[in-house]
C-alpha cells in the first residue's frame, strides 16, 4: 500500500487546516498515512531564527493570518483564536502525541490544534493537554508520565533529527516512500497525488 | 467582468512556471488578468535580507530547486536551468515589460523566463532581451529607450511601492479587485477563483 508521513508542529499555523484535512485526503488516494509529531525550533534555529518567522517578519505575519482566516473560513473551522503568545510552547503536546499509539495519535493532534486555534487555550499548560487525553478516555496521569519518560524524550529528539535529515524546512511537510518533501498545507494534494503514484497534476 | 492582478519578478523561480499557466486558468474562469512586474529587492529590503532567501537558507534552497522541478515536470516545461549568477538582475526585463503594452508584455515576458530558466541565458544582457524584442517584431532600440526613459524608471519605482502597500511579500502574488493576497505558484487556482467570485474551495 502507497504510504507517507505527515510532518507536524503543534505551534505551526499552517499545521492546523493541514491535520484537520489531511486524513481524508489521504484516505481518498488509498494512501496510508504515519502522524509525525517534530518540533521546528532546531530547523529553524538552525536557519539562524530564534523565534518564528512570522514575528521575525510582520509583513508575512499580515499575510498569514489573513491568508489562514481564508483557508479556515473555506474548510468550516470555528473563528480562529491567535494564540497567545504566539507561537505557543507545543514541547509538552509533541511529546504526548508521540507516547500515543498510532490510532489515538492523530485523534488527540487533532484536539490539539482545536483546543489551541479554535478555542485559544494554551497547549503548554498540563491541564489543558490532560483534559484532551481524559476526554479520549485515556487516564492523563499515565500518559504524562510516558511522554516525559527519557526514552520518550529522546524518541521526540530523534524524530526531529530525522526531519532534518529528510530536508524538511517548515510545517506541515508531506513526506513520500521514496524520500519527496511537500512542504505546506497547500501542498498536502500533490505530496499524497505523489505517494499514490499519480505524480504531479497541474490545471 | 472579474479581474485580478498577477504580480511576477523575473528572477523568481516560481514566477517561471506560474507565467506560464496564469493565463489559461484566468481564461478558464473569465477572469481578466493584468500582468505586473516588479522587483522583489525592496520587499526583501524591508525584511532585513540583502541577497535572495534561497541564498541565505541552504535547505530552502535545496527545496526549492526540487520542488521546482518537480512542478515543471508535471507542466512539460523544458529541463530547468539554475541561473548563474543566481538570482539574475531583473531590472532591465522589468523596466521592458512595463513599457510594453498589455497584449506584448504577456508575451515577452513568458519568453525572459523561458530564455532564464529554460536556456540558461543572461537575462540583464541587453542583446538577450533585444532579441526577445526582435523575435516579437518590435523595434528593440525604439522599446529599451522607452523602457530606460525616466517616466518608465518612475513607473516601476511606483509600482514596487504599490507592491508592498498591497501587502505582498513574495512573488508570484495573485492580487484580486477586493485586494485579497494569495502568494505562490501553488495559490494562482485559489486567487482566481476568488476574483472570480467563487471564494476558495478545499478538498
Amino acid at each position: 500500500m502507497a504510504a507517507a508521513e505527515f510532518w507536524y508542529e503543534f505551534a505551526s499555523t499552517y499545521s492546523y487546516p493541514a491535520a484537520m484535512r489531511v486524513a481524508d485526503l489521504a484516505q481518498s488516494r488509498g494512501v496510508a498515512l504515519a502522524w509525525q509529531p517534530f518540533l521546528l525550533g532546531p530547523i529553524f534555529a538552525a536557519q539562524g531564527w530564534r523565534d518564528s518567522p512570522f514575528n521575525i517578519y510582520p509583513a508575512k505575519r499580515r499575510y498569514m493570518w489573513r491568508d489562514r482566516k481564508r483557508i479556515c473560513d473555506a474548510l468550516g473551522l470555528p473563528p480562529l483564536k491567535r494564540p497567545v503568545p504566539f507561537p505557543q510552547n507545543s514541547l509538552l503536546a509533541a511529546r504526548v502525541a508521540l507516547a500515543l499509539d498510532d490510532a489515538t495519535r492523530a485523534d488527540f493532534s487533532r484536539a490539539v490544534y482545536a483546543a489551541e486555534f479554535g478555542q485559544g487555550l494554551p497547549i503548554a499548560d498540563r491541564a489543558v493537554i490532560a483534559a484532551l487525553l481524559v476526554k479520549r478516555g485515556l487516564d492523563a496521569e499515565t500518559v504524562l508520565a510516558r511522554a516525559e519518560s527519557d526514552a520518550n524524550k529522546a524518541a521526540l529528539k530523534a524524530e526531529c533529527a530525522r526531519a532534518a535529515e529528510l530536508g524538511i524546512i517548515g510545517a506541515p511537510s508531506l513526506v513520500t516512500g521514496d524520500g519527496e518533501v511537500f512542504w505546506g498545507n497547500d501542498r498536502l494534494e500533490q505530496g499524497l497525488d505523489w505517494a499514490a503514484g499519480r505524480r504531479l497534476k497541474q490545471d
